[in-house]
């Protein structure tokens, strides 16, 4: 579910209301769709926690109020998240999973769903040609998963359920008509319909199996049409299952290292960087990245760049553990001091460390994520 | 799958492209669909083995040939049937049961399907409140199907399957496009879609576990869309699995013991005999049975009945193992011998050891079949 990334782009624009084109431009947001920003006590109660929220990684949030209030008793809830498996992995993806795991250290409950049977159903053949390819695609995917620190036991692989998931997901189109999916997702295809009743039941079975429980779901901002048809569809199943409606956090997209104002994108060159990139690889990503900076080396002293379009601050925003770090290279960068090479070049570095750990630890992972993926 | 019955009175008109009215009027399904009727070679083969074709239980075919070369050379085949759980059987569904049976011995490969998801989903929840209710039915069913002879091997409950097959059902809906449902099944209800996708998965799931083999589909005449969206599925998924087109055998509608021209629908006041009625029941239906007989018994004497024409005829060529007895209740009639009263009588002494019988068996079912639906 979450299919944040790797839908095809000629579609996207119809599923996505607000247009791929003007993901940076999030004001509208709030006021076209029931997500409300992050309030101040918020931000306060997570500011020694983590820096997703102060550093607008997660821009939006739904009912937060009620798993912060769970989090402050210690209580339980579900966090559910996930995405459909049509490829590698890149940072972009690696945003999700940070913050799925920031918020899955307060509770016992973690649902992170490798959505191998949606990405089939609602991608051409051409695209992924069998479920048996999503299949190798998700073996590769859970790898850098659990590299990144997922735990084994909250992995869901959306093809190998048992029968009682699948159930649920079909009893989901019995609550939803042709109409509401025409108006909310901006399509009338019936496999992409079928990812959504799987990617709802992904969101709302863990209740279904275990009680009503409060959910949190953090997800692309682009997946509020899906989490709208969840809301939906968990009311009108009051009178036959405990569900609670879903929270939700909304991730702001890491951007395109080629236009900020696009998101990282496999399918377009230069566009992403890869969790699975070799270091020459991210050196040509890296090398031909746009930046915020001026037209020639003078200007860029005299003026200083804007770290707020530039795509290598974009990547420190989103993956550098050290604020004081992040903050000095855009003081350092809006006041000249700093260059655009020398930028990459630190960008380079920390690259270069961040992927070959993470390549160590995917290849220890890739039999066993060979095991939770293909069952038998 | 093969939702023959049961279906909502209100749907079912748009569901059956050739109106539920007109039922007795078999002529044009032969020519507005591509369905043959019976040929003299078929009948001929048939004749010593079974009733279901000289008495026109069985009406129409698509690629039967195939079926009975395989059975001239005693070689497998996959049989599928099966209908949804909505309610108590009558002896409509028995008609099907009967058909099943008889290819059944034929082949090592017999699936039944018991379809409690789809009833669910495809039916509104005024009347099926949800899937533990439909389950329940299942069990009532499951009963009835073993005591009339099915083996617990081919029962296939819908709700309990392994992940392959609800798989499989998803990847169905990828293959069908919302103008070709619309257009086939003349709605465009969600629910009833998905009860569509997990129908064609009954049909094409042995092949997809087992790999290609000639299928034979035995089917009320009112599924034909259903069989023409499966055949379709079928040959779409030619590069992706190995699948042959299912060959089908049309059977008969059981016509309502109040109107000819309908079919069973329990519910009708007096329309069905119920494989569950008590004698007091099945009494009363028999009595107020329309029959092909005159007005008075002067009439009838004189100008004798019409068998084509009566609701108790009806029984006994479904339901009576005798055809030398059934043609016997032919002839007297249509000569002014045996009146409505006499007919009647019989009818009623025949179905008290009928159901006799079979509330015996489905006793003794009754506990296995609630383990056989609900595994846990």
């Amino acid at each position: 579910m979450i299919a944040m990334f790797g839908d095809e782009e000629e579609t996207r624009e119809k599923i996505d209301p607000w247009g791929s084109r003007a993901i940076t431009d999030y004001s509208h947001i709030y006021t076209d769709f029931s997500i409300s920003t992050i309030t101040p006590e918020a931000k306060a109660f997570f500011a020694d926690k983590t820096f997703l929220f102060e550093r607008d990684i997660i821009i939006g949030e739904r009912n937060l109020g009620e798993i912060v209030d769970l989090i402050r008793k210690k209580d339980d809830f579900a966090i559910v998240s996930g995405f459909a498996t049509s490829g590698d992995l890149h940072y972009g993806h690696k945003a999700v999973i940070d913050v799925y795991k920031f918020f899955r250290q307060y509770t016992k409950r973690g649902y992170f769903a490798i959505c191998d049977l949606d990405a089939y159903v609602s991608r051409p053949d051409a695209k992924i040609p069998s479920l048996a390819a999503s299949q190798e695609y998700a073996v590769r995917d859970v790898a850098d998963v659990l590299a990144l620190g997922v735990s084994e036991r909250d992995i869901v692989v959306q093809s190998g359920r048992d029968a009682g998931y699948y159930d649920f997901a079909f009893q989901v189109s019995k609550k939803l008509t042709l109409n509401t999916m025409k108006a909310t997702l901006g399509h009338t295809d019936l496999g992409k319909f079928s990812a959504a009743y799987l990617q709802i039941a992904d969101i709302l079975y863990p209740q279904v199996e275990n009680g009503g429980m409060p959910t949190l779901v953090p997800a692309g901002i682009d997946q509020e049409p899906l989490l709208r048809l969840t809301r939906d569809v968990a009311r009108k199943f009051k009178s036959t299952y405990d569900l609670t409606v879903p929270s939700s956090v909304y991730i702001a997209h890491l951007p395109s290292l080629q236009d900020f104002t696009d998101k990282m994108s496999k399918s377009k060159e230069n566009s992403a960087l890869m969790l699975t990139s070799s270091e020459q690889e991210m050196e040509k990503v890296v090398s031909n990245a746009i930046t915020g900076g001026r037209e020639t080396t003078e200007e860029q002293r005299k003026f200083g760049g804007n770290p707020q379009k530039c795509s290598i601050y974009d990547m420190y925003k989103f993956n550098h553990p050290d604020s004081a770090f992040v903050k000095g290279v855009c003081d350092r960068c809006v006041s000249g001091q700093l260059l655009c090479g020398e930028d990459k070049k630190v960008l380079k570095e920390f690259l270069r460390q961040d992927l070959k750990e993470h390549a160590k630890g995917r290849d220890e992972f890739l039999e066993r994520a060979r095991k939770i993926v293909i069952k038998k």
